[in-house]
């Protein structure tokens, strides 16, 4: 179990760094990432390289056991950079040249910004390359920043040659034809920068795939030269999640010796435990399965915007976990596959623009409530991995559809309801089955799905051919699929699919949808079972399914709201607007127990997550509510050391780890 | 009557284009606008044109009998024109050039652009001329496009040079007295471009009469070129509307040989037949009572925002529109005068901006009730054009002001109250009329007036000196005038007239206001009449005038409300308060009834059109309710082919057509 | 006392002056303030003046004995400034050059623009010197303009190398070891220009604190000037104030000979009483309690925004002044030291973008409430003049401290909690306090504070290390204070002290915060003592105060909420939440109590001020409730005439001035 977060030496006198070891050993820390914002240090003029502090660094924390996930610093260069090459700092997409003073001022597609990248971390391999502290290879920070100067734009032609081959496919799949957008010679394709009015949809997609690609293209040029010095050195980046991220994690992961993800939850109430599990849960599936780490989280603090309540604007705010919490997201983690827990930062700043972020160590310092969990939590930790957690897996039999392009694809003011945000979608099938206690995984709509009894997909907007034909296929021999509204309408190069809705899925699903009605919100339509719809509805007519809820009243009156259709071996139900978290969790429940049983949801507000090894199984049992909760176990509670016979009381905001099988060995 | 769309044959595949055709036909389509946005695929590089397709799709209408209102595509340059002439592109009033990728991307004002767009009309008028598909011209599209580069700064001096003559009488109009604006060189004028505070309103105004002028002048340029090839063919263009729009309809209808509006109301529930009559009644004001076109429209969604309930921002969204209801909207425009009914468009896209928006086939194919609907209005449409309604017109007595330039002059942050649309206000009036049955026409301030029995004013805040003397000329010879608060403040340079509100019309109205009292949103003022007055309230003084109503409570207590002036042979009201919908119908009704006697309300949600012709009369009655109505009416009903006597009876949603007197032609 | 108003003649036909000055003397007016935007005028072509026309209102101004404060014209360049020297226009930080057309657009920094303002400054004072109106400079007009261009760029490096000496203390200061940002050469620091994610808060606060050096820099050029020409003629310039503006007034209170300000309250309710008496107490203190002047307020309006009600947005409206406020408003400000009331502005404009603005002279002329009620004030100030209320002082024992670069630290979007605003903070501390009839000073933190028996430090979270011993002593030698949350927080490089909030107060409180608990909107947090706490809590340890009231219930159940810790001779309150103002006044109450005894409040809606001379006290009663009032004064009533005994009656709505003591000389 690797335990720690970033450390940033740098940000203080060196009389500090010695107590830093310190404590981090008494807080059982055993990994730091170092350096990730350090260029301007480490490089202080062009070609001028200054590693004696970093070895100082290095040396303090190998002497204390402490590894380093070593960073190439490129998320932020100097000020110096941007004055010696003012072509290589970003410009937005109304044509205003950024300027330093914050961090990711750069163009990924600026050819001195990415030679100046190559070589701090060819500097930096050959320094560091053997230094026994060297653990990991940390690329970068956060890929994601987009540009739209002429460098983007000449990277962006390149890209789109290798994907079109010519003109005519580019005009054919962006339908350019609608409103005389043709190209008739690629000097005239552009980033999508500001325009008059709406712009090209597929001009937007294909943009954010581009930067995708080309990021990961700049992240390969790194991992290259520092697999050359370190062939034997892990290489990773952290990715960042958020609608504004241009990155596929599916292709991304790929490329990685190991998927790290920042997991910074957006909600202060019960949903940062769903979204941490929710994010947990991508992170096992981009990994295959595999061991991954949470590279970045927040110790003590939720970035929270609170909704608006009444005549209040939303409002940004810092939410300070309560006490227990950052014990229970991190198990969250850890249960759910990642190698450890990782936090940004170590040591709270005196200064900057994150100086109110959060650290493990506090500006009011170790003598500190948060200090103190630090420290236990680095316990636990270490007595889960000498208990062997690490050989056991999470087995999903439900799977849930994520595509990044599908979410690209729906981002923009062309749709029919500016409300139909995908990834809401996604995370609301992921809550429902959550709470249920059913464990998922996230799937690529392309790939093998034969593992899974269940596919949920939801509002999976664009599906290219093959996913379509992947999903009739795992339908066909046995599987069950539950799909929801707006999905299969759009290829993959955002084009209806003609002669009635879903396209992409009518066959499959039995149906043909004839329009939409989408409702403003704060409306419902009411449905034959006595739960309603909501925000959408649709003019549904059976072509093989059967109905299993209708509309009622209204427009729609009679028609089927909810459908199941048997196909080949297996089975595909539809619904075709809106539920409630309830009746969504009735239908989900119906098509589960057709395939599993009725699933056995766990207590409210406990979560649950098993793990499988080849001598073991382990509970993982978190309690998020007030009360003390009871659920069934046999074994040993890894976190309180007890053996646990029966049944494990959960104090309110606790937790347990119960290992059963055969006997762990023993713990300090 | 014509009846058909947008066609836009470029975004399909040669195919697909006999399908059209026959679907237009079994829909009962005889008119489509061809090539709107087709300049890419018309010249496909400077200078070399491409008409062969188009040759095609022609003669296949023709083969049809389907006829083409030819558009000039100007509305989109293609990309290849943005790199040739990037000085003709749009820059805002930032100083941003925007870039191709949508639409609408130039400088109306550029000598590039002008003359792309003269040799564009020229060779489609030279191919074109006398091709017996050829019904009207099209030119560009939705006329509205401002730009803040330099060449709109050259001519928009030009244009104040020819209005005001020397710079003196600028400094004058403008108020350059304030704030150290004056002038003293013309290359000192500019655009209003991004400023550091407050801009002066003048400024704003002069520059949206600048932009109607030279945006006519643009449209004259591919007039020209066009009747000089056809002497025959009408020649138009689609009028947007809208406060960002800087066209004043009342100029460019005389220069247009056919008024043609697009239409899209922006309410989903009732608003959008309110809204839709409004629309009608304006267009067929602006074509001084001829008929008119219906030029866009969407048949089967309205494009709304919702507003914001409980916590909820404002949302975008596509409401669908209920059955019946795409027929009713278009018989609401066919009663008031459009020579039928067109939308946008004929067939939806696959893919580009728009790929949501409406059109008469839509995603689904032919087999659907939109194109169902299509097919039934094309019959109807059919057998009005040949019972002869376009020989009827629409008598009214009643008319509202309507003046663009007031609208301009109140657009801004520098009034007394945030809150003051004037677009609002005269839908206002509007509404209220249209509830009560009675047959509104729009009126320019300036115009002759005798015809009417009863002119409303609302919030008209910027009137000529002209229009002030009309106006009480009018009232003066016998008319009753309604005016409503804000009106007659500024004359035509936005200055104030002093000496008490309001300046135009103080002896007219026989008061005199003294100071305004606006007022939050929710804030009420009660009146002695028992209602309230909203958002604002003032100090009225009557210097002749009758108190109606007085305020009652408040700052304002006991002094007058609304007033009524006895001024030469008519009658003039002024309203000081923003009234409900109930109180301003008393009001109007009440002055109503001293010319004309009480009006007879239709049913609550029945909108009654009637025609009057030679030899028959015309009932137009539309049932928007979702329950069934009856109106009084005998003749021949020729939605439902059957014989009416004494009453008809409606469907809810449903819509009759009565026609009374001479017997009609026979219909197919 | 001085009475008047902006003057602007050149707005205006010659043939209105007349009538002006003529009007000002049937109103009392003795002082107007001239040529504040007349630079075009003045100066119609770079070098050629025209003093011609400003001679005859000099003269005409002079005949009818009314005073000029002769403005130079410098806050709105002509038009052909910015055509001449383009560089000098305003760059705003997305690198948009603004244009003329509104005011105040130049680059503060530009060499061309510093040079225009001492030339046309220096042809003034020369013109003008001896002038028999001439009694006041005043200088530009509401200096606050920032410019992110070039020219700012290198004067803000030249006040850094001032203020920091070489670039390592600046490293240090802005902690740019975060995030990279390390200058490793002068010209790499620039303006806070747009960039990509979050800015350095001290890059920030520094900008600010060089704008209120550059902006002083450039009033003491145009000073120097005047004051060699007209060494005996004060000169001042009028402060604004707002958020936006970056001047901190404390040490420009030192530069200017008479301290000026501009008072525009922006609440329509009673806040604008209680926003009057806020301004009028700063004014006071950044004069020292010497004479101060308000030179600008709005006679009939206040601007006001409402906030949203329901699911209306904002909205911004201009509010009229019920009778009788103007005069309460103007009276508020003489009774705290104002040597008189001045508006903007004299005469309503026609046109311009402020014609909606508030005026002596109103739309609609001199038959007008506005203007009989300036008539009426007129005849009031000259009475209190005549009475000898300049030779009285207002006496305050408590103070409240201000800090404009508190306010400054706090912008920004790092903060833990977006709602926390300075502004607020020190506003609800003087409304407590003014509703208890609590006179209040401002002190600067670093300035002697012997004088107050308690002092209140609301939200100070930007405190010197000077500032908190100078508190601290405060409290060692007897004094008491009074904290409230997120105060000490960061030093004056805007870097958190460390060990435990508050670190800069910290002993002097005798507590140690450990973290905070920022809480949502709408949310509570129960107190012992009953109260609640809204938007923040706490957990407060005990290192030697005691608890007075503690949490109860949630995360901090029983911890310490309100805190007091005796040191020294004095005592030290904490206040770790945000209480209503019925909480908070009962703990200043409290601490009061124990200084001075319970304070007497006033009647409810009924603002007193006492002023205290050689020969006579005088009471200012203020009614701001709609109804009647009494209140206990012996004297005569300067606003009736009266001879008042045991108590006067005040009229809803009216005022008393109440002078006791010797006998007033008689007045007119």
């Amino acid at each position: 179990m690797w335990y720690g977060g970033d450390y940033n030496p740098e940000q203080w006198p060196e009389a500090v760094w010695a107590e830093d070891v310190a404590l981090m050993r008494r807080a059982g820390v055993n990994l730091v990432s170092v350096g990730v914002f350090a260029w301007a240090r480490l490089e202080p003029e062009e070609g001028r390289y200054a590693f004696d502090w970093l070895d100082r660094v290095l040396e303090l924390l190998a002497d204390g056991g402490i590894r380093v996930a070593l960073a190439t610093p490129t998320a932020s260069p100097p000020p110096w950079f941007g004055l010696a090459y003012p072509d290589a700092l970003t410009v937005n997409r109304d044509g205003v040249r950024l300027t330093h003073g914050s961090r990711d001022t750069y163009c990924l597609s600026a050819p001195a910004y990415r030679a100046a990248c190559v070589r701090i971390a060819r500097e930096l391999a050959r320094r560091y390359a053997g230094h026994p502290a060297l653990a990991l290879w940390h690329v970068h920070n956060e890929y994601g920043t987009a540009c739209y100067c002429d460098h983007a734009a000449a990277a962006f032609r390149a890209w789109l040659r290798a994907r079109y081959g010519d003109l005519d496919r580019l005009n054919e799949a962006w339908s350019t034809a609608f409103w005389s957008q043709h190209y008739s010679a690629w000097e005239q394709v552009l980033p999508p920068r500001a325009t008059q009015y709406l712009p090209n949809p597929a001009h937007l997609l294909d943009f954010r795939r581009f930067l995708s690609a080309e990021l990961l293209a700049a992240f390969g040029e790194q991992k290259a030269v520092l697999r050359q010095a370190t062939p034997d050195v892990p290489v990773t980046t952290n990715f960042a999640f958020g609608g504004w991220v241009p990155v596929d994690q599916w292709q991304w992961s790929r490329e990685v010796d190991l998927v790290a993800i920042d997991d910074y939850p957006s909600e202060s109430g019960g949903g940062a435990e769903e979204q941490t599990a929710f994010a947990a849960d991508l992170a096992r599936s981009w990994a295959g399965g595999r061991p991954w780490l949470l590279m970045e989280s927040a110790p003590n603090i939720i970035y929270t915007v609170d909704l608006p309540n009444g005549p209040h604007p939303p409002s940004r705010r810092m939410h300070t976990k309560e006490p227990g919490r950052m014990l229970r997201h991190s198990l969250s983690h850890v249960a759910r596959g990642s190698r450890g827990a990782m936090f940004f930062q170590w040591r709270a700043p005196r200064g900057g623009a994150e100086q109110w972020h959060a650290a493990m160590v506090p500006h009011a310092g170790p003598d500190s409530r948060v200090f103190r969990e630090v420290c236990e939590l680095g316990g636990l930790l270490a007595r889960l991995g000498e208990a062997g957690v690490a050989d056991s897996r999470v087995v999903a039999e439900v799977a849930v559809v994520w595509d990044p392009q599908a979410w690209w694809a729906l981002q923009g003011s062309h749709t029919p309801h500016a409300d139909m945000d995908y990834l809401a979608a996604v995370r609301d099938a992921h809550r429902v089955l959550w709470r249920r206690g059913v464990a998922v995984d996230f799937v690529h709509p392309e790939a093998g799905l034969s593992a899974y009894r269940m596919v949920v997909v939801p509002r999976l907007y664009l599906v290219s051919d093959r996913a379509a034909a992947n999903l009739a296929s795992y339908v066909e021999n046995g599987g069950h699929l539950v799909v929801t509204y707006f999905s299969g309408i759009v290829d993959a190069a955002c084009r209806v699919r003609l002669g009635g809705y879903p396209g992409a899925f009518r066959d499959l699903l039995g149906i043909r949808v004839e329009e939409f009605y989408p409702l403003p919100a704060g409306e419902t339509v009411d449905l034959s079972t006595g739960d309603v719809g909501r925000m959408w509805c649709e003019r549904v007519h059976l072509t093989g399914a059967e109905a299993v809820a209708r509309y009622a009243g209204g427009v729609l009156d009679g028609l089927p709201a909810i459908t199941r259709h048997r196909h080949g071996a297996g089975a595909a139900w539809y619904v075709s607007t809106e539920l409630a978290d309830e009746a969504y969790a009735r239908v989900l429940d119906e098509a589960y127990a057709r395939v599993r049983g009725a699933p056995e949801p766990p207590p409210t507000g406990v979560e649950l997550v098993r793990r499988t090894g080849q001598d073991a199984t382990w509970l993982f049992a978190l309690n998020h509510t007030d009360q003390p909760r009871q659920v069934a176990a046999t074994g040993v509670d890894l976190v309180s050391g007890e053996q646990v016979t029966g049944a494990v009381r959960l104090a309110p905001g606790g937790a347990a780890v119960i290992r059963t099988g055969a006997a762990a060995p023993p713990h300090t």
